[in-house]
């Protein structure tokens, strides 16, 4: 089925915000075996609005239009297509996790789909109520893997799948950092993503809407184990992508975001002449945190980090970036270092998904 | 200036990449005053590249063709073009990153530049060789002032502007959750961004590029402030996003994710018969959880949140959403209850927000 995709927004013709909602929209329409053959965006106005849709509906048989349906005043798009085709009667479709419900109507020969521009709001609907809709009318769709990768970089992974066989299907990359996505798309996707698996081996986490801390907590779940975390540098954001995931209760035990040397002291039972002789950023004091927490706290497995996220912080042997993880079990513990030299934010995503991927690989 | 942006590309067509030419070039134009007020986007065929470009001519001065221009068989662009036009005499743009000239050439009343669409490229070409084209022809930039608020919802901000002297500037609204963002277009844009600050009041954070945990953070270190957090549902979230600005820990001590029953008794000093009458969740726990996080760790203030995240663990008195936020402070504190019915994460993020917003208003 050809279909045509119109967007709205003063902020798209700005350059404010990049539109991603047309290229989601355009990827499950492919994923659907549907050909987009148009896209068009527009700004808030009622004659471009009006005229981009009208175009539409004369290229394609379903035209799905984002944009324009919230509450506010500048939303208009419904009052704009009406002022070119008269009063519309059209069928409300769900809007599960917002206000205005999206409006499937016939105009002409198309089918004209209207959708919140709110992103989280125009997924739903689109995969409620649009998708079934195109599903029954597609021309055969393709087979699609999707591949979740993390702790090997995108230039590596692709040097490194170079020999593996595709099975003649398509292979594209996408960073989603700090994770690097690999979607193979056709006839034998499950053979090729099966062969990357083996390739690439624990560096695959998962696949489809697999989720990191989810991933993780079912490992935790699975062998009966608890965990307490506690966290210098990345500031609470390890207890945080844990506690994404409901029911973790049930194997997080606490976390303690342990930012000044007293607290690391008092909550940790690090020792003062370690902070002394080594510093805080230290393997010494890492492994202290690690296993400090895990004590304390009664847990199977105590998780630590410490490090200079910068951009301020560093010493002549410490540059930003550096970090100290350690991962303490009874009778045990395992440590890592590294120099992550990235802004403030993407350190502490970088060390929270390493440090979570230490107790992954512990299972392994 | 009138501009219109058509991009070339299947990928763009299958969702594969996100325009974000569409969006830089627009973001471009914008700032120099000019208005981008069409943007369409086609696969790599002859004719819907022909059919676009002209469509674009008749719509605006300027029209900045990207994609298409490269040595291999599917970079068509010129040729589809000279299909409907007619051959075509363009002065050469020179482009210094790789190998395909841009093209400059008047078609009907417009003038189109054709750029490759490989994003280096088209930026430098755009900026050696366009942007000053443009800015000769500019008829005076937009004034433009951007507005961030917190803590109310934007329909509600919508019915509290409708009488609100606007200086005749344009105003749109963006969520950005859990913020709203305002944005005053116009020349004017002072003085209108002036009328509805005095409306709104305190909902109102920061202007431009302000960041709501600076904001939070940049009083704190004002008023010489130090803060300690206790965490629940929140799950570290709120340390997470303190810990966001470099320079936190002058005043950030520590945080703890109490998950535990256990741990909000043995870090907090929470109450056992606190938790077995109220229950963890309770305007009594929360209290308990500030006052003991901020004696425990010598701070000024003391923040805590106890809440159900779902979707599991509500009870007939408590449903899902529910959570109480307390603020403690030497010989005094504040207690808010909500119920926020949000899906896990975005309830985490509000929640956390909330909280943040308990200590900035505490300053006001």
């Amino acid at each position: 089925m050809r279909v045509a995709i119109v967007c709205t927004g003063d902020e798209l013709m700005q350059g404010v915000i990049v539109n991603t909602n047309a290229a989601w929209l355009a990827e499950q329409c492919h994923k659907l075996g549907s050909e987009v053959v148009w896209q068009v965006t527009v700004s808030d106005d009622e004659g471009p609005i009006g005229e981009a849709v009208q175009e539409a509906t004369s290229k394609a048989a379903c035209v799905l239009v984002s944009g324009g349906l919230g509450p506010t005043t500048d939303d208009i798009t419904i009052a704009s297509v009406e002022k070119v085709f008269g009063k519309m009667k059209g069928t409300s479709l769900a809007n599960k996790v917002g206000t205005a419900p999206g409006v499937q109507v016939t105009l002409g020969k198309a089918v004209v789909f209207f959708l919140p521009g709110v992103p989280p709001e125009l997924y739903q609907i689109f995969s409620d109520s649009i998708l079934p809709w195109l599903r029954e009318r597609q021309e055969g769709a393709h087979a699609e893997r999707v591949l979740h990768c993390f702790g090997m970089r995108e230039a590596v992974i692709d040097e490194k799948l170079r020999n593996v066989d595709l099975c003649g299907t398509r292979l594209s990359f996408r960073v989603k950092f700090p994770e690097v996505l690999l979607k193979v798309l056709g006839q034998k996707a499950e053979k090729a993503a099966a062969n990357i698996r083996q390739c690439l081996g624990d560096v695959v986490y998962g696949e489809g809407d697999a989720q990191f801390s989810q991933v993780v907590g079912d490992l935790l779940r699975a062998k009966r184990t608890t965990i307490a975390v506690a966290e210098s540098c990345t500031g609470g954001q390890i207890a945080d992508l844990i506690t994404d995931i409901s029911g973790s209760s049930d194997y997080f035990e606490r976390g303690l975001v342990t930012y000044s040397n007293r607290s690391k002291m008092e909550l940790l039972g690090v020792a003062e002449v370690t902070i002394q002789k080594h510093g805080a950023v230290s393997r010494e004091c890492a492994v202290e945190m690690a296993r400090g927490v895990r004590v304390r706290s009664g847990t199977t497995l105590g998780l630590a980090v410490t490090g200079i996220a910068g951009p301020t912080g560093d010493t002549a042997e410490k540059p930003v970036g550096t970090v100290h993880l350690a991962l303490a079990w009874d009778g045990g513990e395992q440590v890592e270092h590294f120099c992550f030299t990235r802004e403030r934010k993407a350190f502490k995503q970088l060390v929270s998904w390493t440090a979570l991927n230490m107790v992954r690989e512990h299972f392994l």
